[in-house]
């Protein structure tokens, strides 16, 4: 008999995943959407041509935004909902969801009024059996089109964790495993923050003595904090950690990195999130970072200057040259 | 009266460092060229448009040729020559240097033959009083542009790396400081190899996903043999570790990146080292430290993949491939 597994949310990384898995012949794999209208669409075209055009979702993945029919007898559910969204789509599965289900979180981010996890959402309110998130370097172009790629899942369970690696492992999908839930978590939503940062510093026609440099301290506080809210240390040498740090900074088509972009080249932050109609995520998260940091003690000097570019009128090129002219100091 | 400091090399970092001194008024600072015709050249052109073409070298820096001219009276001396040509040519400073002179040493790599840091052939040859070491992130054409770069400065006595750190500091030049000489100087040997294998996955047509998992596997395994070899873990996550591996590996300008990218495309290496006039130190390195960890009986996959390429005619795609599907692993 197959098993069940079920991918809430119809975004690129949700069908990426549900791709991969629908390989496996021991699975039966459904896609959730959280909108009827979006699930009879993609029943009818098979194609999500807002996130992945001239992308086919096999046949053999079954489609629907009814969550009693995805929900019965489903043995994994994966949560592939952006973190704005997340508390609100969740809530609707709260009666459908058997206690002890198993639990995989795709979402990166944290909660702007909580500062939650992803997967602290879906514990408060699926209580599921065992958890892990998936996260570390994967554009989804990249996934669907047999790239090479390495992720890490982590979570408290290694049996759990190594149960779902040998479900994700293949030639081209490699997976290593974590029992640092928080790092791995914290970890995809900081990153954002330095992103913007990285951007900045491409806006500014920086060269890439300033880019690496900026990642390589950005990385040093992301770990600062992380540590200090019980992740490993480790886990930022990590693939969720510098390994997602650096496409997120690197890569042409990151949100987060071409807002900064903009930023540096003078432009002010609303006018460029008027232009735009996706979430960007570090924008909210630079904000959130840096008062939990300040609350804790904490030293987060870029973070301190992406929310001081973004909201409070500083200009780029003057926050870069205080980061630049701080006090003298050790690298750690 | 001015402080003397002798920069040993005039290849292009030697004089981006010196120029960045020349810029301090307490201080006198000289080149000195291992060969007479070199110096000779300099004087005239004031210019090495080999290394750094069209940039001036002001004449308030002294070239010279003359080793007993140029070690009268030195209080710094920073060696700025290659691995490869370091022996022979500090060999040479060996009756001219007094005992206890300080000393900075600028060079990336490991003598191929004894596994030996440049630091300590230098302690070796001149018995210097202090010596330290600088490294990390810095091409030296965005430096005499002067575009932001932070660099890390380590040596075992914190004093010393103090004193170097108020020379060198600037507005857009940053240091920062580590008592970790080990980690600093085989951190910048170990990033070349990981920078060939980079090149490789550029060369294949693998995408962001691919390389940054690459970059951050290829890190833990130059983490597993340094800290093996007396080296402080947290040196990796900085500057001369991760910093200067990113630069490396995502500079379309590197030498070593670049010998990847043809052996990805399907080029032999003693067909594109033939067509080469340059010096890359990742060949032999990668020889080296495989071997070394072998015999300490460290796991090193990549390095060890990036040699069978390199010198047991394996196939890229193969060794890609072997990679990918290694027996399923936690990340440390």
């Amino acid at each position: 008999m197959k098993k069940k597994v079920v991918v809430l949310g119809d975004g690129a990384w949700g069908i990426a995943i549900a791709w991969l898995l629908s390989h496996r012949s021991n699975l039966e794999v459904w896609i959730w959407s959280a909108r009827p209208e979006t699930a009879a669409l993609l029943c009818k075209t098979r194609e999500n041509t807002r996130v992945l055009p001239n992308f086919r979702i096999p046949e053999t993945i079954t489609l629907t935004a009814d969550i009693t029919q995805a929900a019965r007898d489903a043995e994994l559910l994966i949560s592939a909902i952006p973190t704005v969204y997340l508390r609100a789509t969740i809530s609707r599965w709260q009666n459908h969801c058997p206690p002890g289900t198993s639990l995989l979180s795709l979402t990166k981010g944290v909660e702007i009024e909580t500062f939650r996890r992803p997967s602290e959402i879906l514990q408060e309110l699926l209580n599921p059996g065992r958890i892990a998130a998936l996260s570390g370097p994967s554009h989804s172009e990249e996934v669907i089109h047999g790239l090479p790629t390495s992720v890490v899942i982590a979570g408290p369970d290694p049996t759990f964790n190594q149960e779902l690696q040998d479900l994700f492992a293949c030639e081209t999908f490699r997976v290593y495993t974590n029992t640092d839930l928080i790092g791995v978590e914290l970890a995809g939503a900081q990153k954002n923050v330095i992103a913007i940062a990285a951007g900045i510093c491409d806006g500014l026609g920086f060269g890439d003595n300033a880019k690496a440099a900026l990642i390589t301290r950005g990385l040093e506080e992301m770990a600062r904090l992380g540590v200090a809210l019980g992740a490993g240390i480790e886990t930022y040498r990590g693939l969720a950690g510098i390994g997602d740090l650096i496409t997120t900074c690197y890569s042409p088509h990151g949100r987060n990195r071409a807002v900064g972009e903009r930023l540096g080249r003078g432009e002010k932050i609303e006018q460029i999130l008027a232009s735009w109609s996706k979430i960007v995520e570090g924008v909210t998260t630079a904000q959130s970072i840096n008062q939990r940091a300040q609350q804790m003690g904490i030293e987060m000097p870029i973070t301190h200057y992406v929310d001081a570019v973004l909201h409070k009128n500083k200009s780029p090129r003057d926050a870069v040259s205080e980061l630049m002219t701080r006090r003298n100091r050790t690298e750690r």
